[in-house]
């Protein structure tokens, strides 16, 4: 387990006295035990404690409840919001692509499928994840309506489904990332010229 | 639970005298186990008996052990292999997306979620599941070649990307079919009909 800073945690720092390292040991052994195939319900504040090495009043002093913990660890596992470079809709539907599975945790498709029965069952979770990933799909669709206003994208583009083109495929490539059916190496680019060819005005 | 008859069973009804009904009736009850939110490793046999109503012999009389069974009863949720028209790729295209998703069972977003965690931990399980959904990718990439070849589509078309193109998105409004991002109704058509345009000559 490494204790590298994770992008997510910044978000909740004003006001707030903490110890980023322990926070980073916490949310790192969150995303350890989902990658080694735990699924939520599996999961106890006991275990995620002695993976980090800290006390479970560590714990608690920052998060109210494992689902809090959950929703932090996904977050920090997303990355932050990318900036975009606002020069050309290809670009920066790239940028998003590529960012959209960072590089801080190598299990990514691991862990959102060990995430994946609780979201389904678990309402508070739901909620807590699409606070997450709303923010990074609202900046997609910026790019696609911005692009839409420029003439770079056809008029009458259903913004809706070409995000879910370009989530989508990205995400079943990442899912099944032992075996990818497409080289991780230039996806990102190739989908998103495979969406744009079909979305020119 | 309903005891109606699901398709993926009748692959392995050769020479093995069976009660269809009682099958029938345990693959219903392992697809609502996993619709309730249950994770593969948490069904266990007697749950998967004591809801379909049978007892646990009939099982295992039929199934070698629950991984076995889960990858049965994918195949059931899965459906059978649909039929094409092979007139025309787009609607040949559209009716494997919309088998994709049977009307089987309505929970298929959840039931798939609910298998994720296990997919990535178990190879036998990851490797049952394949071999359900290899033989229908492999006829979406049939009818993809078949385009290139009546020059339908782009003689230079990635095949491998378009068929994530077509299964990712589908696979994500599934998942989250509480709050689809786009309606159901005339999915298919809208989701082959973008694709296709980008991969026109």
């Amino acid at each position: 387990m490494t204790t590298a800073p994770l992008a997510g945690q910044e978000r909740k720092a004003p006001g707030r006295p903490r110890n980023a390292l322990a926070d980073s040991a916490i949310l790192h052994a969150v995303l350890d035990l989902l990658s080694e195939g735990q699924t939520v319900a599996a999961i106890s504040i006991e275990a995620v404690a002695a993976k980090a090495g800290v006390g479970k009043a560590t714990i608690y002093r920052r998060w109210a409840n494992k689902e809090a913990l959950i929703i932090d660890a996904v977050a920090a596992l997303k990355g932050p919001v990318p900036e975009l470079a606002g020069e050309s809709v290809r670009d920066d539907l790239v940028t998003l692509i590529k960012a959209n599975r960072s590089n801080q945790h190598h299990n990514y498709g691991k862990v959102t499928a060990c995430l994946m029965p609780e979201l389904m069952r678990d309402d508070q979770i739901m909620a807590g994840y699409q606070a997450v990933i709303e923010p990074r799909r609202e900046v997609m669709r910026g790019v696609l309506r911005r692009g839409i206003e420029t003439g770079e994208l056809r008029s009458d583009l259903d913004v809706e489904l070409t995000l879910l083109m370009l989530v989508g495929p990205n995400m079943l490539n990442g899912l099944f990332a032992q075996q990818p059916r497409v080289p991780r190496e230039g996806f990102a680019e190739a989908l998103v010229d495979a969406v744009l060819r079909g979305a020119a005005p």
